[in-house]
């Protein structure tokens, strides 16, 4: 058999959607080909889950493996995943689909051992199922989201969050900031960070060289300075000028509401948008249900699912785990080459 | 056979496509049933476009009429258009693909005459052909184009572009200025004007009452003032809230990257959009061509194709005339109903 990557799987809250999308993705025969998932949660949230969405026979056929054990596992030789048994959580002490703090703290405590597992090089990569914000605050955990726990604890402030799905990427120069405030963030240094980390997470992806599309920042490119205040000849295509001396192929910055049209969404491997909606808009109209949210720029690979924990579906058996099996075979691909192309 | 509203259709520029998009629209049977289409060019430029594109049939069976005989014309019981020819330039003053002072002052005329000729109550609205700016900027108009014409001819400062398509239409509430300017431009009444006139526009074109969408400004639609300056609780609220008081449907401000969801698409007829490419991107996107401009707010229905010039292939025959028909059908449509419903 093959290398296979292990890849360490967060089970998420435990009252949202991540239990039961883990154990579909365990049932998944060709993800299992591709990698090893490591599922870092609760054998307990598993089983309730497993009960309450008719998965009980994929949960029996999976190794449990306790937390303090799993680090002197060393078979993994099986065609299964693997449950790393974190004991975090009590099943009398939340129900499906109303979070509180205990399950905040457990969805919590998943990301940190999956962390250091990875720090370890006891697995390649994580993938993270989906915690719940309010749950965190509750159990005053000081991070709004995983990607500030991810960048705190790798020490990284320059990272860069790419949106991917197989048609076309967005990766963003800048995140949840206001819309007023993206003029004034804008730099040379940060877009140009932006598309190489894009260029070489998508050289991986694809095993070649991508075609990158840079957008504008105001309508029409600002058509020569008409419209705003020449950032695309200040500030954008600076950047763009240095990323090709590097060898990126990357476009000028073009018009953002004609970048969109599907003959250029065929020729686009990935885009570098300069603001939160303008890369996410087009992005999720499209990508619905297949998109994977990527951390590029921390010094470990680490995907996660386009979608929140579901509270009002959780148990229900109506969960899709199209989004938590992209992000797995994504980690899988990116932890494929090493070594920076660019 | 039923009422067939008279719609003045410009000829755009003659070195353009608008002239073949002309003569193909003029051979759309289910359009001539249900309008009334009159060209506003030159018989000239038409010839030089039909033996181009091998469309002289159409032009044979299409009754030509001097401009200052139009206004006495009053027969229309002709299941065809009719081409008035306004004689502002002759085929030895150009060639096709290559616009100058003449092209461009010819295609200015007839937007003057297509608006005199409205104004007049001779045709109920106006569908215009694409002119080309460089065109109208040699002729020394001093319009950067359309709008900026019929804005100013009919003495309207606060007019609204709304692009539509059957599936969703996009309303701008500010259009053509930089992105660091959008925030300060943004005012609780120019967006009610914008739900206001979008609301009325969709409920003639679709005969019933119309589901608008409103867009936040920030991510996440600000996540309660954590991203931005509350604008959305300020700003856009406000606007929703009178929009309401009139019996206008319209939902809160929603996070703008999951407004364009598959199944959002479906439920919404219109969605107001704050800048330029916040609608843009996702209208063309999807609608890339069969997308129609409409200027809301002029007091006299004016809608325009979704493309420019196309100059590089002007003549050639590969023009797609499905916009301008879009256009000409959806000007019929606005100018059935004469009083606003809001």
């Amino acid at each position: 058999m093959m290398h296979r990557p292990k890849i360490a799987v967060t089970m998420g809250d435990p009252a949202g959607v991540g239990p039961e999308l883990c154990l579909r993705m365990l049932a998944d025969e060709s993800l299992l080909k591709k990698c090893h998932p490591i599922i870092v949660g609760d054998y307990s949230a598993l089983s309730t889950a497993a009960r309450a969405t008719e998965q009980t026979g994929t949960l029996e056929s999976t190794p449990i493996v306790p937390l303090n054990k799993f680090l002197a596992t060393d078979d993994f030789s099986q065609p299964t995943g693997i449950i790393v048994d974190c004991q975090m959580i009590k099943a009398n002490q939340y129900r499906l689909g109303e979070i509180n703090r205990e399950t905040g703290h457990a969805s919590w405590q998943y990301v940190n051992q999956a962390i250091l597992l990875t720090q370890q090089n006891k697995t390649a990569a994580i993938a993270t199922a989906p915690i719940h914000k309010e749950a965190w605050n509750a159990a005053e955990v000081k991070y709004p989201g995983h990607t500030e726990l991810f960048a705190d604890v790798t020490g990284t402030d320059d990272f860069c969050m790419m949106m991917y799905a197989p048609d076309f990427s967005c990766s963003l120069v800048t995140t949840h900031i206001g819309l007023a405030a993206v003029p004034g963030k804008l730099n040379t240094g940060i877009i140009l960070r932006c598309i190489r980390l894009t260029a070489d997470a998508l050289a991986k992806i694809h095993r070649r060289q991508p075609l990158l599309t840079m957008l504008a920042l105001n309508p029409h490119a600002g058509e020569g300075g008409l419209f705003g205040n020449r950032e695309e000849e200040r500030i954008i295509q600076p950047a763009v000028d240095a990323a090709r001396q590097v060898g990126v192929e990357i476009t000028d910055p073009l018009p953002p509401d004609t970048a969109f049209l599907p003959k250029w969404r065929q020729r686009t491997d990935g885009y570098i948008c300069l603001y939160h909606d303008q890369g996410l808009i087009p992005f999720k109209a499209f990508n619905f249900d297949t998109g994977v949210n990527v951390t590029l720029g921390i010094p470990m690979v680490r995907t996660s699912v386009d979608h929140g924990t579901a509270l009002d579906i959780a148990g229900k058996g109506l969960a899709q785990a199209s989004s938590l099996i992209a992000a797995v075979r994504l980690a899988a691909y990116l932890t494929a080459q090493p070594r920076p192309l660019y």
